[in-house]
């Protein structure tokens, strides 16, 4: 057998900036999903065939494993900002959006925990930018004289709630963090993606 | 250079039983250091030089990375068990134990979290084993009509403050323990290990 002249990897994507966008979606939605089934360290040949696309569309697009995983944690970020930026957000509603990429992604519980990383400081700085996101969309819609309202209690309690999310199913973690929220006093809305 | 007859690894100890004793209690003091200034992943040649034994030593007490860490986890629910059974223990100062060992040991930090685990099933087993062990200390002491008394929410409320408990050093994991117990409303003992 001959080895093609041009390996895989090195192609340029068929079909041009329609197709490189619509590969990279559906790359952060797979991801999203084997990594909530696998934890952060699944194979990421898995991840490009939940994607439909050759490991090298893969690897052009995410370099490395922390890409990947960055950009899944943008995009669950980035859905709590519009949660809360929508007309009428209620913080509960926030919380509930928040509570649910708590229970459904992996690689977002464990940016909420980013605090306790040692070492790896340049993830770690990548993490706690995007919990500070996290934190402005919360902390804008607090009603006053909320129970989380004073010194560092709002993250203090995501990171509790997170640090409580356990169980093999989506549905186990979020009676989970429900339950989490309940000890804390604290009202939640319905737990869902933003727009779900 | 002509090798051993017998490798250092299956020599027997100098010293006999005793010696064995006290160099498998330095090892295990040892990881524990170890283990809270790098992560469980640090070198097990950096716990064989802090407990002053050779790593042939430590292979012999401790075949690998799971018996060992096994062994620090069992000592420090050993501590909590001795706490809850000591002559008028309150359940505020086995609490206050229990979270000492929270924010000192990286190793016991990750097995209250152990519900959360996907694979691995054999530590899984062990480390819930160990839990449950942590629970029954607890919850004897449990006064009538606490806060966490009913259904799952003692553990529910360890695993709040285990996920909250995060910084660079013990005393920033222990202010972070402390917020997090007084957001649950939860009085804690002083932090403290067992005898300490």
């Amino acid at each position: 057998m001959t080895q093609p002249l041009v390996p895989d990897e090195r192609r340029p994507a068929n079909g041009g900036p329609k197709a490189a966008a619509r590969n990279r979606t559906a790359l952060i939605a797979a991801a999203r999903e084997i990594y909530a089934a696998y934890g952060l360290d699944a194979p990421l040949s898995a991840i490009a065939r939940r994607a439909g696309v050759g490991q090298g569309v893969l690897y052009r697009h995410f370099p490395d494993r922390a890409a990947l995983a960055g950009a899944v944690l943008d995009e669950n970020v980035r859905q709590i900002e519009q949660a809360a930026a929508a007309r009428d957000a209620l913080f509960t509603d926030v919380l509930g959006v928040l509570t649910w990429h708590v229970t459904e992604s992996a690689a977002f519980l464990g940016l909420l925990h980013a605090g306790g990383a040692v070492g790896r400081s340049e993830a770690l700085v990548y993490a706690l930018g995007l919990s500070e996101r996290v934190e402005r969309a919360l902390r804008d819609l607090l009603p006053k004289g909320h129970r989380l309202g004073a010194g560092n209690d709002l993250m203090l309690a995501v990171a509790m709630v997170s640090g409580a999310v356990a169980g093999p199913t989506r549905e186990d973690r979020e009676r989970r963090a429900l339950d989490a929220w309940r000890l804390l006093g604290v009202e939640v809305g319905p737990v869902r993606p933003f727009g779900g």
